[in-house]
Parts: C-alpha cells; structure tokens; sequence
C-alpha cells in the first residue's frame, strides 16, 4: 500500500499550505524548501517527511475537497459549498446520467464524475475549447475522464439527450436553455443554476414562470472559516462573501 | 415507467408544501384536501393531480435533498447544507467505507450510504436504541439499509474497524473519540466532527493537537434562501442561523 | 432620583421579556403575574419588585435602543442595526437639520431626533396620515416631538427645504425623489435610501447615475445573536435574515 | 460658505478612493495626480477639480463615518457597523456622560464625543500613552477634544466616576473591569464589551453572572457590501467576515 508513481499526495508544508502533487520523477519547490518527488516512492500517506532544507512535509491524502480546490482554473470554480449542496439537490450519485451545460475549469463536472461511479455517466457541454481542453484535463488526472461525454458545442435550442436524471447550467445566460433544460429532464427531475448576480436571477425566475417548473429555490450558502487555535477561537477575519446564487426547480409534466 | 406499488412520490400542494409519500393503498389528507394513494398508480412523475376538492398536486420526483429533508426525525438532523460539505471533505463516494459515530435520525447516514453506492459501505455506531431504530426505519424506507451496518454500542475506547477511509463524530463529546478516530482511519484520510457550541470547538482543538492530526479547519455554513418573486428578489425574512460548526483534519503517522 | 409618574421603566420579567411602560396610576398584566405601576412611584431604576403572584420584575433605564425596539408600529420598522449604521454615514448628530421622506411608525424619525438633540431639527415627510399620527405619538411619548417638524404631504416634485445636512428615502419608489434628495442637499452631503428588494437598488443605483452622486455604497447588516450561557456559547437557532439594503451617496455639483 | 484653510474635505478620486484631507498650504499626491491643497481655499463642497495632470477629484463633505474610517491607527479599531449599534445600545446621544476603558485609536471615542454634544462628556481610560496620544490626535483633528476627559491609567479596582450612563469595556480582559463598571453605572444602565473572541465571549458572560447585571445580550454584526452596477447587482466577492462580539448588560441593584 505504500505510494508509486503516479499517486497523488496532498503535500502539507508546515505553514498550513497545501500543494496536490503527482509522483514522478521530478523536483518540487515551495518559497522555502524543497523535495524530489521521486523519493516519495515507498513512502507512506500520513508519513512526515523532510525537505532539504529541514522543511517538515506532510503526506496527506487527497479528498475530493482537496481535488476541487486544486483544479487547474481558467475560469471562475464552483466551490465545495456549493457542489456539496447541488449535488444533493440534483441527486447526482451511483448510477446516474446527469447533464451540464458550461463546464468552465471542470470543477463540478468532477465532482458529478465522482459521485456517478462507474455506472454512472456525465454529459458536459462548453462552447469554449479552451475550457473543454482543461476541464478534460483535470477529470484526467483523476481518472475519471472515462465518465464524462464532452461536447464542445454552444447549445442554442436543445440538448441531444433525454429522460437525464439532473440538469445543471452555469452560463451568462442561462434562461436560454430553460426550455431545454425541461426537454432533457425526466418529469419530476430537478433542474439546478448558478448565476452572480440578482440581475441574473430575476431573469431565470421569469423565465422559469414560463415552462412547467415548480418547487423553485433561490439560495445563497456561506461559508465562515474560523481559527483553529482552542484558546482563541474566533471566525477568521476576511471571507469569500460571494460566489454565486443557486436556483432549482423541478420539471412538471404541464402548469 | 408509470408509477406503481412502493414507488415515492413528492407530492407538492399549490401552496408549496412538500410531501414525501409512499405509493399504498391508502388515503392522505393535507389540511385543505385528500388524495387517494392508490390512485397514483399508472401515473407518472411530474403529473398534475387533483385533490377530491379540487386542489391541485404535483407529483415530483424525490431528490436525495427531498429524502434528507423529510426523514423522520427522533433528534436535530444535520442539513443538508452542512451534509454537502462533509461529504466532499470526507470524500465519499461509490466504493468507499466510512464510519460515523452518533448517527442521530440518519440523516447523514443517509447520505452517505447514497453516496458509497452498492460496492461502499456505512458503518455506524448509536448508543441510543431508540435512534438507531428510526435511522434504520429511514434507511428501509429508500431501500439503503443493506449498505449500512449499524452498532448499537456505547463506545467509550476504540472502534472495531481499521483503514476506513473517512471518519465522523456527531456526540456531545467527541473528543473522547478523536484516538479512536485516529486508530481507525487509514493514515492520510479524513476525520469530521459536528458540535454545535464554541466551547466544544475548542475542546475539540485541545485534542487534535494532542494526537497526528494536521491540516485541521473549522468552519460553518449558513444558507440563506430568497424568495423567488422576479419582480421582488430578495432574502426572505428569516433563517436557520446555526445548525453547528464542523470541524475537519487529516491523521498523520507522526507529529 | 426616585421614579416618578410619568418616567418610563423597562420592566424586564424573570423570562427576560421586556415592557416599556410609562408610570402611572394602572395596573400592568403578563401572562404570569401582574404588578401596579403607580406602585413604583418611589422606587428606583435598577430595583427589583415582586409581582402580586411572586414573580421577579427589574426596573430597567430604557436606552435609545429599547426606544427604538419597543415603537408603537403600524409598518415595518427600520431595525437598530441598520439605524445605527444609517447615523453614522448620514452624521446625525447634536446640531445636525436633517430631511426624512417616509416616516413609517418613526423608529429612525426618533433615533434621529434624539441624536441632533435641542439645536438640531428633523424634518419628515409621510404621505399616509395614519403613519404620522403613530410616528408622532412615538416621539410624544420620549419627550422629543418638538424636534421634529412633521409635514403629511406626498412628495412629487420637491421638498420644501434647501441645504439641509442628510437627507433619507424610505419609500416604495425612493428613485422618484432621489432629485428632490439632491435640490435639497448640501453640497458633498449624504443622501441614504433603504429598500427591501434587489430590484429597487438596482432601479436607485440606475436613477443615482443620472445625477450629480459619487461615493455610492449599497451595503446590508446582519445582526446574529447569541446564546448567553457561558458553558455553551453559540448563536441562536434563528435569525433575523433581511431587513432591507442601505445606499448611501454624497451629492456633487456637477458630474 | 466656501472652503477656508483648516477645514477637512473628503477627496474622491476618479477610481473611487477616499482620502480625508485638511486644507493648508502644501501638496498632495495620489498615485496617479496631484493637487496643491492651498488651492482648495475658496470652493465649496461638491465641487468638481482637476488634478496637475488631469485626474478628476471631488471636494465631499466628510461625514462622521468618514471621520471613523480616517482615524489614524495605531490599534484595530472598532467598526463603524459596531459603532453604530453600540450608541444605540449604550443610548450614547447628546448630553450623556460615557465612559469608556480601552480607547485604542479612539474611533469609538470620536464617535461617542460627537455624539454627547457640547453639554456632555466621555470619560476614555486607557493603560498605553501611545494609543491615548493617538486618539487624542484624531480627536483634536475634528475638533472634539474638549469633549472628551482621557485618563492614562491602568485601572485593576474601580473608576473614578459614579453614576455615570454607560460604561463600554475594550481590553484583552475585561471580566476584570465589569465590577467596576458596576459601581461607575447608574442603576437600570447598559455595559458594553467588544472582544474577539468565543472564549472571552464565555469568560465575559461567566463573571456577569457573579454581579448584578440582566438583560445580557451577546451579537455580532456582518456588514456585506455590493456592487453598484445597476445591471449586475451582486455582494462583493470579499469581507471583512469578523471584528467582534458585542456583549450588553444592563446593570440592577441586586440579584
């Protein structure tokens, strides 16, 4: 069970930060120190190593939190608190076909590659190529590229698929594929959005009003980190106040 | 693909209001109206109905949100919102084995037996008969028992299990079981702990730093829903303000 | 310094309930007990008094706060927190003539008149004589009417008022007045709107464009409270989640 | 009415920042322009001017929040969401006499001061020269000084003052300070305290409960930001997530 080539490890220097790092045959430098990660073979997660220069490293190993926060990024990334609670919402698990639309940097669409198992299956449009291109890559270095149906097509009127179990679309504009959102669900299925501003979702709740959607939801999650020291024990002075609203509803056979 | 004999259904009146019910040969009343269980088979999700008064009902498609939202409850579940997140800290997923200790009305447990699919396993330990009761008649229910054993045991020194891949705490004092997490985690993996008073917080942060845990976060959630009028975006006027802090770290072989 | 007919106590119960009563010559009933409040004439703030069925009551020095909390209301108010803020960007203070459009049941109108003190002078506009009369008694009843000047009118066009030092919309349609707001200004003087709705801030901030405004700030408060039980410090369960959205703006003389 | 030297105007420049400025005889420099503050003598707040090399500035008056936000630090002050709330609860207004332990930068002090008017007082005790020396600077700066006794001492027993309004407690340790904020009170008056903290928050709340103090209050006040494009109204993507716990007691005669 000890670490080979090719394992990823969540490499904790001493000062808290983390790095998700791939063994190979190569050299890995922080402001501080450094280590060769080929010397990691053998290795054990959990086990304290030594930088050159007498850093302490940890060895962690990588949750699904640390590979979300660790995607490469060409866009703005849905955040753990987020996905957490879309994939509650939309029921994404074992053995389920799910559809995105706009994957961005590709960090829900892992998530849902996650969750589905190997029964399951991700279907992801993006129009950007260059999005495509990294979120492919970052399922890749997971592994679970093999659950993901990439398209590479910027949907205008609807969707190839139908009877998906859950539909999610994080665009500009995303009360366009309301009505093909609706035609790719199962009746009763929910639906899922992630937009920024207020704007934005007054702009779904109108559109929403106009195809047979009920249950709808607008939520916003926060989260409040705090300090981990026991005799101070305090929220951190500075936190991420926005990433986006959140708006479900589910699919109804007429209104 | 119509709706038979045992099937769920969440059926949502016009005011809003959810029911999750089991398809049986039996009536169910709302406050305003009736409907005759038996007669939704040969539906089909996403259907309108119509109450024996004239009310109208939605038959959706119970999402795991939904499932969560409406266990039976012998004690405070945890939400959803905080659910999400400890699945994704804890990285479960299809295939995985976790164990959690306290596991309340199940809704967690829930979540997770969901979440491990068929080749994962829940262990989960209760000291309380009586909720280990309802969290198995919860599981039942939506056909998940079988991924969970369940531990009616009041543990005071150390877990029957080695190497599972993520481990949660939900008791009044936790920190008692925090060595006992730590001998039951495979080295690198996560522990989670839900308490809902800062003094537990800090007690807890007094006893991770006596054993090999690092990479240790505290944080909370707070979901705050809007309401959905397009014309009138807008918090609504009340929330949910504290369900609990969670508290996260990783073992380490060493310290 | 002993009570007298005529002062106001804040009588807090054993349950932590508080009444602000004025002293005089009648009984006073909770739920659990009751006392006479011409009894009281002789005691003093601080006191503790028996009710006629042994229950504890506190005589308290009702604050500004316990003022504002305890208005008689006929609209939603305007919460401390937000008026607090709202003192501090508009500079209400001794001295100080201020303009309000839209009283309500008076809660700023009060806070207001008790923080320009003798020399200061608020002015206030409220189309809806009902308002005014309650908002009038409120300030009758703390000593502080005669300094403010109630005028019952709705505004169209323009106050009656040229270079006053804080102007503050409290409307439906604040956008409508936002250039009555600027003619009636100081020059660089602060200009403070609250709205409940997203929609309203994003029609204020588009109006607040076509006017000589800089310095534009739209914020909102959230007051979370605590549990005050030392062993098990943590926030209440619920909160107040929305009162309304501040924007504040200074007035320039061209843009 | 136009601008003399010693006067204070509030620069905004074109980007959006603020800068608190006195008018004499010297330079000013920005990042980007500069003006020569001597030429500021004879315009009027609101005024439009240009700098040397073309940038736009506006002469805004400065509010007592913009005052707040300006003070010189030598110390984290305290907030004007905190402020706000606090002279509410506190009923600091025109005529009081407020003591307060812990000045720091003596942000609190300044607003206090310009509060109680010409007729009232503050009291600020505070152990370290430097900050007393600081908060005097910002108070002198708008003029408020005189309203304003400060006492250089560390008190460990008792204050010098009796029946005085309100008493407000900023110090690492203020549980030592809340028996002789009892006896410095007039009875039925408010205490308030600011620490960082959960741990002091439960220290605090323990020695409040051995004097004759009820009505006890612990909050915390979130201020959150948004964007003031009218088309994309949205919070900002930061902020400031923690400053402080507020506590508020209310002190009677015995218990």
């Amino acid at each position: 069970m000890s670490l080979k080539e090719g394992d990823f490890v969540l490499l904790q220097s001493s000062d808290g930060k983390n790095y998700l790092l791939e063994i190979k045959s190569q050299p890995f430098h922080t402001h501080k120190d450094s280590i060769f990660l080929g010397d990691l073979v053998g290795k054990n997660y959990g086990d304290l190593i030594w930088g050159k220069r007498g850093e302490r490293f940890y060895l962690l190993r990588p949750s699904l939190f640390d590979f979300l926060m660790k995607v490469e990024r060409a866009t703005q990334i849905i955040y753990p608190k987020d996905i957490g609670y879309i994939l509650l919402k939309l029921g994404v698990g074992p053995g389920k076909i799910v559809l995105e639309c706009g994957c961005g940097s590709g960090a829900l669409t892992l998530a849902m590659a996650y969750m589905v198992g190997k029964e399951g299956k991700v279907i992801s449009y993006e129009k950007e190529l260059k999005f495509l291109e990294i979120a492919k890559k970052n399922l890749q270095k997971v592994g679970l590229l093999e659950r993901v149906i990439f398209k590479n097509r910027e949907v205008r009127e609807s969707f190839d698929e139908r009877e998906v179990e859950a539909v999610f679309l994080d665009l500009k504009e995303p009360w366009i594929l309301i009505k093909a959102g609706w035609e790719a669900l199962k009746p009763g299925a929910p639906l899922g959005i992630i937009v920024p501003t207020t704007n934005q979702v007054s702009h779904c709740l109108n559109t929403l009003e106009d195809y047979p959607f009920v249950d709808i939801e607008v939520v916003e999650l926060l989260l409040r980190k705090y300090k981990t020291n026991p005799e101070r024990v305090r929220p951190e002075d500075r936190m991420i106040a926005h990433t986006g609203f959140l708006i479900f509803a589910k699919k109804v056979n007429e209104k």
